[in-house]
């Protein structure tokens, strides 16, 4: 019988404590996986991968207790030795290894040069050898700054009373959105996975007042683009009791601002890896979707073809639009044709062919889709047999309202594609660990 | 064309607002959903529930501008009125009402009596109408009880320097865990719903050094019993360069220290409705498999069939038994024989029938189960052989070994079942919010 009291303290450091430290001169412990080995004769670099960064440590022959051909790239080691300054060396210091201990060794050598600054390897060699890859500096480095982005939501929602919920994604047949759902048995009935977490954080409204939650969607799409995945994270909020849509909006911006200070203080190492400038989010613009298309039909002298939509090349150059006149990444684009806007969404009073609803663009991409809700149950019922839909599947979503829902309204933002535009990248995949797409099943 | 700035300043105050105010005497605003009516004649009280609490107001005909009858229970509305101090009412106030807006009216009147402080309503009443149920101040305080324990768990893991990832639900045939998996066609090809993000986190051990993720898990298993759940959340962890499985156990016991700080801190309100005492975990005891069921056995004077795995009723001798014998609500049961172990547990050096690995019991139910992994893909691939399995489907999972892994471990908590046992429920759907099981596929 044992006692456990909490986390065990480790004889092994990482490369905060020895930068904490004053240590030099002194033998200290370290482990991690050898990312390199650069043999220079009578010394050699090598240079170990921790979470933190990379740390060199200085064979001597003589001086370190193993053969240097024993080191092998991947292999997981512990080694203790003198702590010396450095000024060249990752930090500004350098261990000289006195005593290895090899903990683990791979069996074969890597398959990609995880080694280099940048690998210079196609997307399609890094997705089939992922978990390597990503052992690469840079190539992780993404994943540290989706961390903060994600992080952020919720620090920042939890900090406006907003509740935390885990709602299912296994769930009977609805009527909303056939095609686009990927169907299973469940115990011998039809179900679904589901593409949103909408109608449930909906009727949290009515609990919680603000809910969000951030977990995996399931689109059936047949889309082949940079832009889509079949399974993407949803960072998705809904919240009651607001004025308007603008509230949502306003959120949103609040959100960004949060994480941009968040990334700022807590990911600084990433955003350098990347070098990456963050956004100006001090304010976005809001523009009207009419206004938005005639404007850049103006400027850019282009006209396309649908009224009810925007085109990928019109979204891009209303970001172009956006930056150029208000020197803005982001831009709210507002009030959507009510037609391609799904049956929950509040028509604008004003307009009924117009919603009051918005998609956020980051550089010239959607990453954001939100507005304001129905909340009433007789007039979501009068849209729901206006489009001469079947409430099938949505009694108890329908439900909720019948016992009073106050004004609401939320939104989702697509982790990935966030991710993905602060970071510089043009495929989502880059900023997907392991995407799902139509051809893209594994690993 | 307008620009958002931040968040939206209210008119309308929330009760910490009020608490933390000194405006007795003066007319404020605020909103809520009327939670209920209390017509005791010339006055009436009517109180509202806000996502912080419940607020009373009093109704004065006369003083009121609008008819009682107007205000429905369920109807969300504004309401401006004096803020009067008022020791008999939540929070030590009250405010008589002078102007009400109705924002929304509800159209049916509830039908359960979310009112009372409890509701006696059977569970699966409150499941059939669950966004309604929850409006209960009991019922969904269980769930912000919920959020502080995701919340802990990943706070204290950033502060372990874990990175969080997010890893994908759908996946291809996997030779491992066949029967439990949920099956589906994923663009003509056939796919599952992960019942484990363990390959994928497992992967980036080797990446990241310790990582962990908070998301849905999918078990197509049979059982209709009160533990059991076909979705989950799963709190899952894992970290490399430990010296023994020990370590895992002690990162356990670190955030469940950390969470129940959290909770005393920010969760008081709701440990309080639900009338929580947090359990003492400054020390867990770690006993043996064997040892365990060789003490219950003579303690308690009961005898189990199964050498190789702990029944329930077995599980809750042993929480008994750790109860009586060391005054803790938890006990860690280490070293399990190997054959209920999956393939990729380690062994024990010292004796090769038993694992070094553990499940976690609070209350005598398991709500973890962790170990220590094999690293060397050696001895991985000789276990695969042992076991006569295929490597069908877990040539990527493997290949990451192929390349240097370092010797890690890690757990999976059950969210919900965590849930449950802190706030001393005995059917883990008392802490799910929308249960998936044999029979429940909706709400």
């Amino acid at each position: 019988m044992k006692m456990m009291t909490g986390v065990m303290p480790k004889e092994t450091m990482e490369i905060s404590e020895i930068l904490a430290s004053d240590l030099y001169g002194q033998t200290i412990s370290v482990n991690g996986a050898v990312h390199t080995v650069r043999d220079m004769g009578e010394v050699a670099f090598v240079v170990l991968r921790k979470r933190e960064g990379l740390l060199q440590c200085v064979y001597e022959e003589g001086v370190t207790a193993i053969d240097l051909k024993e080191l092998k790239e991947g292999a997981a080691i512990e080694v203790s030795g003198v702590l010396n300054k450095e000024d060249r060396a990752p930090g500004g210091f350098e261990i000289r290894m006195k005593e290895v201990k090899i903990l683990s060794e791979p069996t074969e050598s890597l398959p990609l040069p995880i080694a280099k600054w940048k690998m210079n390897t196609s997307l399609e060699a890094k997705l089939n050898h992922r978990a390597v890859a990503l052992r690469n500096i840079r190539e992780r480095a993404t994943f540290r700054i989706q961390e903060g982005i994600v992080r952020g939501f919720r620090d920042f929602l939890y900090s406006q009373e907003f509740t935390e919920i885990h709602t299912p994604k296994l769930g009977a047949k609805s009527a909303e959105g056939g095609a686009n759902l990927f169907k299973l048995e469940y115990f011998h009935r039809p179900a679904i996975l589901q593409q949103s977490p909408q109608f449930y954080k909906q009727m949290m409204v009515g609990v919680f007042d603000r809910v969000f939650e951030t977990a995996p969607v399931f689109r059936a799409e047949k889309h082949n683009t940079k832009r889509h995945l079949n399974e993407y994270n949803s960072l998705d909020f809904e919240m009651g009791y607001i004025d308007g849509f603008e509230d949502i909006m306003a959120m949103e911006t609040g959100f960004l601002q949060y994480t941009m200070e968040l990334l700022k203080k807590d990911y600084a190492k990433e955003l350098d890896i990347l070098q990456i400038e963050l956004p100006d989010v001090s304010q976005i613009p809001a523009i009207r979707f009419d206004e938005a298309k005639q404007r850049v039909a103006e400027k850019y002298d282009r006209q396309f073809r649908n009224p009810y939509d925007l085109e990928p090349e019109e979204e891009h150059l209303i970001g172009q639009y956006a930056k150029e006149e208000f020197g803005s990444d982001f831009v709210f684009v507002t009030h959507y044709p009510s037609k391609k806007r799904p049956f929950y969404a509040m028509d604008d009073p004003a307009d009924s062919t117009y919603t009051l609803s918005f998609d956020l663009l980051y550089k010239g991409l959607e990453i954001t889709t939100g507005g304001q809700r129905i909340h009433q149950y007789d007039k979501l019922m009068e849209k729901i047999a206006q489009r001469g839909m079947e409430t099938e599947g949505m009694e108890h979503y329908l439900s909720a309202f019948k016992y009073g829902m106050p004004p609401h309204g939320g939104l989702g933002i697509g982790m990935e594609r966030l991710t993905m535009q602060l970071i510089g990248e043009d495929n989502v995949r880059e900023a997907t660990l392991f995407p799902r797409d139509l051809s893209r099943l594994e690993p």
